[in-house]
């Protein structure tokens, strides 16, 4: 443990809505919607759709490229290009193959919550709604026991061993699994645990978006009580304010008070 | 420190063109340019550019929305559409500022990484050296003294004190930032940090897409040698293989052994 926390009284427990308004913040004043004028427009309509019907094509869509993002992406925005054409068939969907192992391997953020934050920019209409969509999703994400997807037509065939990230990072999340599971990182066994994941991302991404979009989104993902008492302190706005994260802290940090 | 390292033997140090072939592992087969039936085919022809012309407008993009991935991505790819049109001008580039405050405010990846890593993918010609750019841009991140640019028109017009953010993770560049400069987070003064920021990586992508294109890339990065010694037992193919990363290691692991 290298980080320093520099002062030791923990004040009231903050919340997720504090982390959206932080994200709020960060972009105050500004307007997801407004085109710049060489960039095509967004937001493009959301569509409602089961977000059943595109888990096996994200599975499938992640074996193709070993793609995170990709297959999250691919499943969603191809699915859409088939039934409506433009502008979902104009976004350059294989340019999000790098989300893949962290950003090109690097193990940082997960491709899936990285495509949640492009999917939600290209549909939602504000950025309070965008920042607040990309903290419920990277909390569901750390949270949840994956992968729960089981293919139709599965690449490798075995049962597949759950575990919770606690982190919205891949290597914290492939780590976890491996050491879960017994199986060594970057094997066949590892991509089929990442590509139902992806199923099971994109599921969420699209049960959101069906949410968001009738108005009726409801928030139910909260920072763990460790996290919201680092940021008590540490949290803009608050005593120290030299933190500004929507991440679990107990990951990486313990607790030096 | 919670994560564990199970083994306490220390191999031969590992070389960030391990971490390449990791990431091109992670894509073995896998074509980036083939476009699915439904998306715009890339990659897109890089014409070349003078890295220093687009940082001020890489600048004031980032503040337009206080958008780090947004005003690396619309710096560069607004001028290409500007000059040639299409296809660059077809890209939604407002979808980009989702990466903003390490995605939707959360605190992970450094937008500018992420900027870097859809902006390779755009415009290179397979998976291999999608993935070592991107790791060879997460290292530069990871250590240089940032920022450098000192805009024409600053919107905070200080000097700004420098600092190494050791880490591609946003809430740990922020509060190395904060805690050598003594601003809190999400202040101007943060935000002009960024946004200068913002510049230099800019300048890094465009330097590194020029050289790239020219086919005389020079890559330089490596891990430093604690990261290097920890993937030597626990990186793919070595003797625990329970991590997948390019990240440095570090920042929030202690060498237990």
């Amino acid at each position: 443990m290298k980080m320093k926390i520099s002062r030791r009284e923990i004040l009231g427990a903050g919340t997720v809505a504090g982390c959206a308004a932080i994200g709020g913040a960060l972009l105050k004043g500004a307007n997801v919607a407004a085109a710049s004028p060489s960039a095509a427009a967004v937001p493009w309509t959301w569509k409602k759709m089961d977000p059943a019907e595109i888990q096996e094509r994200a599975y499938q869509s992640a074996w193709e490229k070993i793609g995170c993002m990709y297959g999250a992406c691919e499943s969603i925005l191809g699915t859409l290009a088939d039934r409506y054409g433009a502008p979902y068939n104009t976004f350059p969907v294989d340019a999000t193959v790098y989300g893949s192992g962290g950003i090109g391997g690097i193990g940082s953020v997960c491709g899936t919550v990285n495509a949640s934050g492009l999917l939600f920019n290209l549909f939602v209409k504000n950025q309070n709604d965008l920042f607040a969509l990309c903290s419920e999703m990277s909390l569901w994400y750390e949270k949840a026991s994956l992968p729960v997807y089981r293919p139709k037509k599965p690449k490798v065939d075995i049962e597949i061993v759950r575990s919770v990230a606690g982190s919205n990072l891949c290597h914290i999340s492939s780590t976890k699994w491996a050491n879960a599971s017994g199986y060594k990182v970057l094997t066949n066994e590892h991509f089929e645990r990442c590509n139902r994941l992806v199923a099971d991302a994109a599921a969420e991404i699209v049960r959101m978006l069906n949410e968001y979009d009738a108005g009726n989104m409801a928030f139910k993902q909260k920072l763990n009580d460790f996290s919201q008492q680092c940021l008590s302190c540490h949290g803009p706005g608050n005593t120290t304010a030299n933190v500004a994260s929507g991440m679990t802290c107990n990951p990486c940090h313990e607790n030096p008070h």
